[in-house]
């Protein structure tokens, strides 16, 4: 646990080489092979919860599960649930019923909803998840992982997209950062890239970083970052 | 000289951790530190040419000149100009008589202009460098690259920006990349990225790279690939 009385935060993510983490027309692509796959695989198995944004749920309908038995086996054994908690900020209740992070494998998932949201969505969700009321107009992510942390979340994975990631950057939730950098151009003026939202301006503002670990893997390289506290 | 009749041409670049080339604001940032400083001067005192966007001159007004007196008197021993031929594309010719790539430093300066170019411009920039009409709407690269080719340009050096780049890159016009990754996350939905325009949309578009070599410099990472030919 951190000292802020929050999780261990990190953000997974693969972009291509030129930035970008999927097409301008918000269509995934396999940026990563099959070794990125597995490491990936293996730290939501570590994870005790895995954070995703309502934008990421609506374009790539991600389940977000463990994929190896093997590792949710390993979990079990441990006395872990078979997969991580889910976590779901979204502000005005916009998760469909149906989505696969909903409905796909076993496991508590929370959708995080500010007072914007409104009740009858709100009970609609609430037959597939719990639903946690913080932040006035958003959702209030130090709040949000506050309640997390003492409702046993230690480690939480985040997994895009870039306004979430932009948001908790910014509030300077973060510990570290892990990009996988894939070995192709995608471009795009508009396409998404893992750090959206209104950006820094000011050179004092940037958040900086120290490099943790450079590694290749599959065809791209792997960037392991940790974010210096302002 | 590469097989289609052009110089060997590579890009060099450098982002955030998150992508970015500069913040929203189009505003330059510090992205490398010194060593960096040094590598970028050394390739362009390496290079016959340099290649920037009249987007890249409107915003940050580089000089595009070899810093080093050590490496242009080099330059200079060798029989070559102090500096490289700067290239600027520039479709409108939209770039200012008082820019600096045009009154910076030694040398010869060609803008390349599209046939859409007015004749009082061509005419005003024609007193600072060489104008080379090629292109009806868009400057044609292809043909620019061949032209450059015929007149000594063997290795070329590409500075961006993102719609230059992209420009070369869907045309099958780069060799290599060399893209530098800085230690901070900028952030921005719209903040400018290494490779802009339309984007690629199809996974089968995309340009593959093939990882040349990874480094770590300054407090950042220097990721150089090569581009494959489909």
């Amino acid at each position: 646990m951190n000292a802020n009385n929050r999780p261990f935060v990190f953000i997974n993510m693969a972009m291509s080489a030129d930035g970008k983490v999927s097409t301008v027309r918000r269509e995934q692509l396999r940026i990563s092979g099959a070794e990125d796959f597995e490491r990936v695989d293996s730290l939501r198995a570590s994870s005790d919860a895995i954070m995703v944004g309502i934008g990421t749920v609506l374009a790539d309908n991600p389940s977000l599960t463990v994929k190896s038995a093997k590792r949710r086996k390993e979990r079990v054994n441990s006395g872990l649930p078979e997969n991580p908690v889910r976590v779901i900020v979204d502000s005005v209740a916009r998760t469909p019923v149906e989505s696969d992070i909903l409905n796909v494998g076993t496991g508590r998932r929370i959708i995080a909803v500010s007072e914007r949201a409104i009740v009858e969505d709100i009970d609609r969700l609430g037959a597939k998840a719990d639903i946690m009321v913080c932040g006035k107009d958003e959702v209030d992510l130090e709040k949000l992982l506050y309640l997390l942390c003492s409702q046993g979340v230690k480690r939480l994975m985040v997994e895009g997209g870039g306004t979430l990631n932009w948001s908790l950057l910014c509030h300077g939730l973060v510990d570290e950062i892990y990009i996988y950098i894939g070995n192709m151009i995608i471009g795009g003026d508009s396409a998404p890239t893992p750090v959206g939202g209104t950006g820094f301006i000011r050179p004092d503002e940037l958040l900086r970083l120290r490099l943790i670990s450079m590694e290749e893997l599959d065809e791209g390289v792997l960037l392991k970052w940790r974010v210096l506290q302002r």
